[in-house]
């Protein structure tokens, strides 16, 4: 296509259907109005459906009314993660259609075309606690399409737990795992089922778990194979890749 | 299968085919030698054709061998990770067939059925002295059936490089980046894809960079979606789970 | 057990009194529902009397109340750690023999087996900042049913004080040594008893004490014999270990 | 001119018009009252214009206001860093031709002779959580006189943003640039201009970005030439360096 | 005693029958020479039969071999720890009775007196790599005369390993579980067991293992009960700690 | 004096003067009332005169007190550190003879005996904010007995200031110097003195200063010769030696 | 002159003096051989006269060797760092006219066109120890066309040794200081120039130096104005942005 | 006698006996030569007698030879630490009256002048493997004209060990305690003694010792009262501090 672009650009100006200067401007930009464009912008991949994501942490929720307003406009589903219940206030005087997942913390507003449902992401977590993050990597994975199944609080100093939950978790075309403190069950589940496993450590601990570095490096030396890891309390990123996979695989 | 397995079994006790001391011993081992053995021992996923990987750092050449003739034996195909020239010598003379990937340090030998071939990969780093590390996340999903492209020393301070391989890295399934230093390409490549990026620190680096966790820090703490982390310089386990998710994806 | 459980399974499909179709869905959860079960469940082990502990560090009032009012019925004893003033109100107003240790922050209430006393836990401090994680500590093992004694404030810097009392502590089945800053006390210990010495760090100190980690490490350094170590400020992980050796200890 | 200081206190004492008792007072305090003091005293390069620059972290708003008023009496301008809407309150109140920065958080007063208007320098952030550290980098260049020119919220993950903004930024004398998480825009900058790049390291970031440090040891191990380091949210260092620079380079 | 000592002497003081500058002597002792000698030199707790132990690294083979001789007169066992095969060339030479452990690096010789055998000690390994550390626990609980059971390369990853030997595990009075790289093992065995585990980390492992300090943490943040843990590949520390336990343990 | 007294003590016996049980009481406490009290006790060495320290930090306001009023009850003088204003008002309302240091948060209250004036301490800190920890270092080596000159604000980035105080400085048997930041301060001091530094690291910066660390490792690291170092903001321990070693020099 | 290029290759094709196919190979290059390689490819900036630099670490002789050819046969001058006498050996039997800075471990190699000398650089060392990053920073910043002044061996435990040196040093551009151990002499020296310093913390020192993180951290603390750090020993680094400064700097 | 030196100079001048222009030169290396340099070059304190100390790692046997040569020309003892047996040959040759203390790895050369004995140092080891950095301690306090008591392996394991010694150890001016591990030694000699307590952590140990981090963090904790610490394996920085406290203490 570019190819092709540049081709039709140099001929019309062979053809003097372009004047030089216009051709100047239009080759400045040449690397961002085009396909590089498209290229770099995967961040904000509309054409994929994904649609914006609103990390709030740090942001006002006038500021946070404001992006909203603008992606609602576009005709854009909405997902704000990290969002306070006073940002939800916010939202909801505005956007009478967001819904607040508590635990999660986050707000989502449908957009105008419903995104088909697809793919099966597995949230397991090894205590209550780790819940919240658990929660932001679901709600982030169902609005991205994803169906869901949560497998709370099995974590592996109760070994039948976990085992009694694998049938279900196998059918999961992805695995999210969170988990504090010794951050051991990512490895437990990684040599049980042949999905990716992505394991979020969280900051559930005390003494030497230093806020989640205990778990963190737990699951960076995994001994099960297809484990990868993301952030301390990442659950966003974990529901997010989760969902890449699980989109694109084949119906088992 | 399981269940077929187990149907037949009873049957044959309940036709009296089978003394009940027989069956007992064959469910005596039960968890291990059928659906148990499946279920817990996907690390040894023998069904998917993955088949076994010998780690064999901390072995002896004749500890590879033997382990090596167990799998040749049962039809296996055979990959060897961080294997030493000395490991390849004392393997070839047994396994003709067997061959090795210097910079991967790998050694393989196919089996005896052929993996179909499916899904792509492709494989990144930003300096040359990645591509060890590069190689044995290549070579990993090679073995698995992947098709693999590898795109080299394209770091983010001369960013031309990447910027003009993108086309063909948004060809694969899912990209493996291995970075030492700062670790930044995987940020800049997640931006701009929408597969999974499954990011691995090398040890590449001097100074601060401590071995590699320069690297590791900054590729958890990317600013862009779809990043996950492996251990540093687990090349395998990138190529591994790359794998997984490749082999799995639909085809575009 | 097992074996006969299966042998009858089996001879009751050979004499037609179990149809195969039924034998398969119990062989389906035979590794959770029979011995498994009992096996991983050690968790709670009921069966050896320690009963249930509920963590109350992030659960409201009301879920503590709820667990406890499941474990009550049960007819067994409690013991919850980590609770706070409000938690235990809420406790007590349901029921009104729980008892409150406001060092420890444990809350006990009888179960309706009482525990037969057994086995002596010799509890240790460096310092009175160090008393609040090993009132937890002599809280864990007096429920579990040892004798506990308690010599506070005996710390390296005036080595008087720890060796007017070691004639006492030599007495106990297992010593639990709390200490912060340099964690010097545990080696000092360890060096005079011939029990083992659980040491838990604690995070009292300042400066280069980082949280305990300096105990933390002096500890887990320690040239004396017979020492092992918990995580920082677990006291309730030391007094649980102390117990467990305590009460199958012959009587000296 | 020490020589000559030194020659002509000589003469004199060797004229007998100065006391050798009096010389020796004067030569007691040679090192400091003269050159030397010129010398040692590139702190406070009053003869260089750059002015006092007082830092109002953990200093009272009363005591800011003393400074500045010394500071004021000298005809000097003043920037205060890290001030708080209360001290620039107190400071207001007694100087009303005091102004704020509300995200720099500095205060600045026009001194009686103004600063020659001189330099260029770029002032990039990678996200808007960037911003407050950026801005005090900029309200320090500005302040020594530099031109200042900002992009905001330019990170890597969506690249097309900071290559849009390249042309513009390579006017600059030198380049700040803040970033938290994993620090990548550095690399990414200094890979496309060829005058010095200030990163600076901001707290931005949860879990393993550990406060800046991911992001400091990113810009550290930078594999682009020409990137420096300063501390973890230090604007004004960075500000004041790339002022330095850019005040005494040649006009392109 | 103590008291019936000094009792003695002050009696034999009053009745003539030592002289006051005799008793002084016998005084100026007293802490070390009597209870309060043994009572402080449990590091050498002679009379427990536990015997010297030798710790070979830092340490000639010429200086082992003394300390050796020293031992061996006084008729007692000795067990030499992190022996090289020099030093047990040294040692053999002189005492034709000395035999080694060579995954265990230990030296044993028996004493004069055997050791009533008591007690049992279950040694688990995650992975083959960890056999060094483990066969140096095993070693030194035989050597105190307990009976143990090694259960080696039954990690997390093939689940099905360790729950198919946890029947014979729990008939040991206390277990060491030593593993590398996530250490999450102990948790595991921790929640299966009801006798104290005692955690190795050993430092198996590369990237981020740390040389150990991945397990360490993991072990430390156990969220089973009873698991307590030692410094980094000390198999002795684990050994000698299970031993003390087992030995006192009553016969289940 | 030991030895006399013992001497005395057998003596009485020997002469009927004393009974054999009142010996046996006397004895019983002979390590820690007699010689041995004097040797383990040197934490309060009222011999000396130095008299008890009080360490408030995690002590309540009647706690603080009732020490207090068992040390004035003894005649001896007090030096409580850590102290809150609330902690002093409770002490001033029972001792009116109480003063406070604010900046160092010292409560003292004169002894009975004068302690005799002895011994020159300079106190040099780094900046403004290290005062607090100065005046804790320098309260403590007054109340010692010793005369304490004070260097405040004089670090490095503005040599001049350090150099026009060196001359005083020279003067003192002990230097306490406390730095924050970079921590250069004890090095350019300790190059210029020939009596010891005792250099504290105080938790003053922010970004990669860590609360103290970088202070301390740079002081650690002192390329001069005679500097020593005590914990992060530990004034107290600073003073506290500084007086050691000034009362105990000779007169210059 | 990226816009004349463009408009003349459009001029040519308008002109029909260039074939629409043969403009579309010239421009699929664009981004690299034109405008857009000046814009990315600063890091090779041909342009500026500072030509290519070969980082010589974990490259074989024979591929220095190789790039090497391929700069000098573009008439390009080189610069090879963390070159071993090996590597060295390998160039000079190609390029005769080859010279080797042992102590920097730098090749070079002139280019066709002298590159004018403009701009001093001072390059400073706190002890000998550090004199082979020194010398790194010095050849590379020579390479650049630069004067550079050494001053070796004068760290701040004798300070008269920097103060005897300082009226030179100020006659620079720009300050590269190494030092390890404490790092505190770039603060010594930033508190003096009126221009930038470029730290450079060394890995000498031993101890609680952890190879160079005392240094580094004590640079980033540094309570100087104009002190800027760059990577544990990148000498190269310092030297390339001192170059960069001094080189536009206008003459003092 | 400084000015006295001024006086002498300048009245020189007044009576024109010295040019203006050869005071002037004199004057140019004022700082340095008289006053000045003493003050400065406290790091080479000729006048103290304590003279020069060589640090020989990293220098060559010829620099440690020509260094040495210029200190025995000014008729200086000589110290150098950290020399390796090779260097102690080279010297050795040029100078028949060097020794070496081969634990402490120093060479020394009695000065023309002896140094006048004085002041009592103790050196006290908690471990054999302590030993070479406890000669360091012990051969530079010697060297300062101290007597030195050593104390060697007398750790806390054993506590008979210490307290047996601690008569002695009493007498000492300053006490050495050089220890690894967990690093408690210091703590319990501290409580002991009423001297200041020079606590050195030795890189001893293995595991989570980390090189001797866990004893530094234990000594910086240390609970007893005038304890200060030196860096790691710092023996040479404990003796010079200890032999200054030392040679200017009172006898007692």
């Amino acid at each position: 296509m570019d190819r092709e672009y540049l081709e039709e650009l140099l001929t019309r100006v062979k053809d003097g259907e372009l004047a030089v200067e216009e051709a100047l401007e239009v080759l400045r930009d040449f690397p961002y109005a085009d396909t590089g464009f498209a290229a770099v912008d995967s961040h904000r991949p509309l054409r994929t459906g994904y649609a914006e994501v609103v990390f709030c942490q740090g942001k006002t929720p006038a500021q946070v009314v404001a992006i909203t307003e603008k992606l609602v406009k576009s005709g854009l589903p909405v997902l704000a993660t990290r969002a306070t219940p006073e940002t939800y206030s916010a939202v909801l005087s505005q956007f009478p259609n967001a819904s607040y997942n508590e635990p999660a913390r986050t707000i989502t507003i449908p957009g105008e075309k419903l995104i088909e449902r697809r793919g099966a992401v597995a949230v397991v977590t090894a205590g209550t606690a780790d819940i919240r993050v658990a929660e932001e990597a679901a709600a982030t994975a169902e609005f991205m399409g994803c169906d869901v199944n949560r497998f709370f609080d099995v974590g592996v100093a109760g070994l039948h737990r976990i085992l009694d939950k694998m049938k279900e978790i196998r059918h999961a075309d992805a695995v999210v795992v969170a988990a504090g403190m010794e951050g051991a069950l990512p490895s437990v589940v990684g040599g049980m089922v042949d999905v990716p496993v992505i394991a979020v450590p969280t900051s559930v601990g005390y003494g030497a778990s230093f806020g989640g570095i205990a778990a963190l490096l737990g699951m960076l030396n995994s001994c099960a194979n297809g484990v990868v890891v993301v952030n301390i309390d990442n659950g966003y990123g974990a529901g997010y890749t989760a969902a890449l996979i699980a989109r694109r695989a084949e119906t088992k």
